[in-house]
Parts: structure tokens; C-alpha cells; sequence
């Protein structure tokens, strides 16, 4: 039996989820791929690094990790993207916004050395996906990020396999969960703050908002969507972005009495060689697709040149969608390593 | 460079759309695939059948067939499945809802010789989809069916290729455009008569709808979802299928006071080894994703252990769509005799 050996470079809420689904499947996977699949390394934030080439014991990592005890070893991400024993690289530290690093780093580091790479981080196809995906292409190595936008929704993987040459000519969606959540709970009356703090206590806002509120996460997975499906070399700074902060219940009351509810929208086309990207508050029709999308669930729209245009609808997801995002795109790798 | 010869048995508006579109793209695929598609047969209903193994003048044919001439050849199309010189089959005759036949003794035909097929007819996946696929994998033959539920929206390629390891536990949504169309039309007030009238001046609905309107079209397409995604060994008529032909204004009325609108679902499941398969007209609430599913376009959701809830919605299909499901089940063909 062969073996796949991974880093994971981030082991929170969604890396442990991910290590909680590949030892549920790990007899399937040795007997689908005749591969066992070793985790050889787990780097934290701020609990340590466990490193061990023969393969780590995942499910006391996951003890260690659940019970906020830390793991002995010190490396860095980028020591380990550098020096560490594995055959794919998992980028799951937490997002830079505003530039994408240092996982556009550890993602380079790890195609340097000819090594394959799943990330979950969007900075990196955001800030950087063009130079990636050549630099993937140049040393033979695979590079999926499925898990990017909308968790394990098939997104990219839906373009990629299943509309082989159409071209998209457009992308439109509500891709910002939090946004969503808030701009339902104000509809329904609820005082500012109280949404805030409800909205930290389920795990849907985070501490520091506003890369959120002021549209600049819907920002960065619109470029991504654009950057992937249409070659858009887009950057998230240069999208057209107004938040939600200045919506008021006033103006949610004003577009219920013409059947609408207000969405955070976004929307990408390239048209002569010109990206045009918007992410706005827009008032959608009760009717539309778009209204009936609720707190944590989002959906994507794909114009397409030969298949007409179709939307793909994540339900109320959990972490373990994320996880499985992850999951589907190891199992690429697997894919791709066993075709030669 | 290498050649595929597809053998087309059925030339309406679907196979003739696929033509145009496989004229239109002859230059891209030859590059990609280094192989040139050539049609050696072409099978009407009524109007003769054209063959060429050296590969017919596929603009002239469809001048001949807009025309409304005839082919100058008799074979039928078991004739043409069981002696053509092809290395595809196109299953795109008209559908016999009661039994599949003679689809399935063509694809039959074509397994027995050691041929691919791809089938827009969604006959053989509701009747004997398991059979077909055991004798497929004897022969190793490829066998693919995108176009049969939902035109090419990808529904079997996004299982299969983008829900790996994923199990799907229920499938649910709105499949019969004539229904939809006419669900539609009745809550807009218009009488029944003309309603018919202009759906059938539209193309929407057919000389005799009673297959629509009875629910057994939809049923099929369940029974197709059914079969492939979850196994299920079904058969349209073992559905427990109502129809919309008692619904009434009235009826339409009384929902949409209680802020519904009156689509005809589907929906299954299988639990315990038991299928468990309706279509029946339902009250959705207007805020559901099933309500705004308008006229001509259609939604499959799929719930799944792994990846939660998804769902794909096809907006205002047109005849290319249909086109572009044959064609992308051929570009798979391609794909997989490539690789060997």
C-alpha cells in the first residue's frame, strides 16, 4: 500500500473537523486508493507544532488540540511548508484579507518543492491565484481550493468537470454568511447590537466584524470566483464594495413594502478584456432565488456561453462541510497521484 | 490524429441542436482531444436514415432535415445499432414512458458489440438502469446519461465527479416544465384551455400532455435520480404519483392566501432498503426555493451525509441546453478513451 503524507498547516475548528472525517473514511480511502493517507504534521497558531514523519496519531492530536493543551514542537508554518516530510501541503491558517500572506508563502514554499497543495485560505486565490497556478503548472503539481467559497459546495469542481468547455460569462451570488444573518435578523426587528451578540454567541460573527459587515470577505470570494472561472486577475481591493453598515431597519421596512428584502449581492463579468465587480446591498424581489437564501446558507449563479445559466444552493451549512470541502480536494490529490 | 464515429438515432430538435453545436466546436475539440468526431449515421423517425462510415456531410444533413426532406436510406434504428460502424451511440429517440423499449435494446445492442453510449433518453435509466450499467462495466463500455433529468445541468456528473465519497440520502425537486408552466398560468388567473393552447404554441406542452400532467414524466425523471444516485433498483410505476389534473383555480386560490404556491414535487428516499418515491402537488411557502422556480426552469436538491444539502437550479433552459448535455456526455467519451 502507498502512502500520502499531509501537513496541515492550521488545526482549528475546520482542520479538526477534516481530521475528524479522514479517520471516519480511512478504510475506504486504503481500499478505494490502496493508499494510506498520514498526517506527518499539525501546526497551531499559537499550541505548538507535532511533526512525525512516520505519521502522527491523529486521533490523540485531536484530544490534545480539543482538551487546548499544546503539542510539543515549535516549527512554524513556514518551517514546516519548508523542511517538513509531506507529500501535499494543507493551507488552513487563518485569512489575511488584505494580502492574501503569509499562506501565498507557504503555498509557493511547498510548489518550490514539488509538492502538492490544498488550501482552504481564499487570500491566496484572491491576491495571488494567476502566478499559483502557474507556478503548479511549471513544477507538476496539483493545487485545489474548492473549500475557498462555500465550503465543500462544488464550485470550481463544477466548472471544472462537469461544464467541460462552456465558458462562464458571469457570476453572481450571496456568498457572506454573516451579512446574510444580519440583514434577516434586522427584517425581523431585532436592535443592532443584540443581532451582534446573538450572531458571536452561535459562532456566525466573529469578534472584529467588519471585513464582513463593510463587504470585504463577499469582496475577496468574488475575485476568487472571477480569478478561477473567468482567468480575471482580479485583486479583492478592486472590486466595486459597499457594506452593509449604512443599511438601516428604515430601509428594510422601505423595501418590504415593495415585496423586496435586501441582500448583500455579488456580482462579476468580463466585458472587452474589463473586469466589472460589485458587491452592494441590493433589493431582490420576494420572488427571486436570491430572497429565499437565509442566514448561513449562500448561493452562486453561472452564466455560461453553452449550458445557459444555473445556481448552485448551499443549505444551512456546518463545519463539517468545510471539512468535507477539504476532504473532496485530498481525495483529488489522491486522484491525481494514482493517474500518474 | 484519431477518429470517434457517433451513430445518432433520433434527429429532432435536441440531436439537431448537438450537431450544430458539434460543427461549432469541431476546431476546439480536435485540439484538445488530438480526434475528430465524425457522425456515420443519422436515424430519423419518419424521414430515412443517412450513413456514411467515412463520416456524412453533417451541414448538408441538417439542411436536408430543417428542409423537411429525406434521408435517402431505410435502416431502422436497431438495424443501425446493431450493424453501424460507430464508436458512440446516441440514444435520442422518442421516449416510451411505459417501458423504455426499444431504447434499451438499442443500448443493449450497443453494449453487445463493445460500444459507448450516451443516451438523452431517459427511458432506459428509469426502466433498467442497473442492468445497463453491469452490462456496461462487462464490456467496458462507457455509459453516460447527464441530458436524461434536466437537460445538461449537471446532475450525475456533480454526484460523480464532485460529491466523491459523498452518499446521497434524499433527492427532492421540480422536474416537469409543463406542470410548472401550467401551475404557473392557473395562479395568473388564465383559463385551462388557454393555457394549453399557448403552451403548446410556446413548445411547452405537447399534442397530448396527459404524461405531464398525470405526473409520469416526473415521475421517470425521479425514478432516473433514484436509481443512479441512490441505487434503488426503481421503476416509474411503483412511484406514488399525483397529478395536477384535479388541482383548480380555486385550489391555487386557498394556497396563495395562505401565502403558498402549488408545485408538483418529487421526492425520495431510501430507508431500511426501502425506496420511498412521490410526486405529488404540494404547498410550498412562498419563501421556499421551490417557490421561485418559475415557469421552464427546474431544481433537483440533493441531501448527503457528507456535504449537507445542496441544490442546482436550471433558469429558462433553451434546446441548446439539451444540446449541451449530449455534447458534454460526448467530451466524457472523448475524455475516457483517451486515458484508455
Amino acid at each position: 500500500m502507498k502512502t500520502l503524507k499531509l501537513a496541515l498547516l492550521g488545526f482549528g475548528s475546520a482542520g479538526r473537523a477534516f481530521a475528524r472525517l479522514l479517520l471516519e473514511k480511512e478504510a475506504e480511502i486504503e481500499a478505494r486508493y490502496d493508499t494510506q493517507v498520514a498526517v506527518t504534521a499539525i501546526v497551531t497558531g499559537s499550541h505548538g507544532t507535532l511533526t512525525d514523519s512516520a505519521g502522527l496519531d491523529l486521533p490523540a492530536a485531536l484530544d490534545t488540540a480539543e482538551a487546548g493543551s499544546r503539542f510539543p514542537g515549535s516549527d512554524t508554518a513556514m518551517e514546516v511548508a519548508e523542511r517538513g516530510d509531506y507529500d501535499a501541503l494543507l493551507e488552513l491558517t487563518p485569512l489575511n484579507i488584505r494580502t492574501g500572506q503569509p499562506a501565498i508563502d507557504h503555498i509557493k514554499t511547498a510548489f518550490g518543492r514539488g509538492k502538492h497543495v490544498v488550501t482552504a485560505n481564499k487570500g491566496p486565490i484572491a491576491w495571488a491565484y494567476a502566478d499559483l497556478r502557474a507556478e503548479a503548472r511549471r513544477r507538476g503539481c496539483l493545487f485545489f481550493y474548492e473549500t475557498t467559497v462555500m465550503d465543500g459546495t462544488p464550485i470550481f469542481n463544477l466548472a471544472e468537470y462537469t461544464l467541460k468547455m462552456a465558458r462562464v460569462t458571469e457570476v453572481s451570488g450571496i456568498l457572506n454568511t454573516t451579512t446574510n444573518y444580519m440583514l434577516q435578523e434586522m427584517a425581523a426587528g431585532k436592535p443592532y447590537e443584540e443581532i451582534l451578540a446573538a450572531g458571536r454567541r452561535l459562532g456566525f460573527i466573529e469578534a472584529d466584524p467588519a471585513m464582513d459587515i463593510e463587504g470585504y470577505d463577499a469582496a475577496a470570494k468574488l475575485t476568487a470566483l472571477l480569478n478561477v472561472l473567468m482567468d480575471a486577475h482580479m485583486t479583492p481591493d478592486r472590486v466595486d464594495r459597499t457594506g452593509i453598515e449604512h443599511i438601516t431597519p428604515a430601509d428594510i421596512q422601505a423595501a418590504a413594502k415593495r415585496d423586496c428584502v435586501i441582500k448583500l449581492v455579488c456580482r462579476g463579468t468580463v466585458k472587452d478584456g474589463q473586469v466589472q465587480a460589485t458587491v452592494k446591498p441590493v433589493e431582490v424581489p420576494r420572488g427571486d432565488l436570491l430572497a429565499t437564501i437565509d442566514a448561513t446558507s449562500s448561493v452562486v449563479s453561472l452564466t455560461t456561453d453553452l449550458m445557459g445559466k444555473l445556481s448552485i444552493v448551499e443549505h444551512d451549512p456546518l463545519i463539517e462541510q468545510t471539512a468535507y470541502g477539504i476532504f473532496g480536494d485530498v481525495l483529488r490529490v489522491l486522484d491525481g497521484v494514482s493517474r500518474g
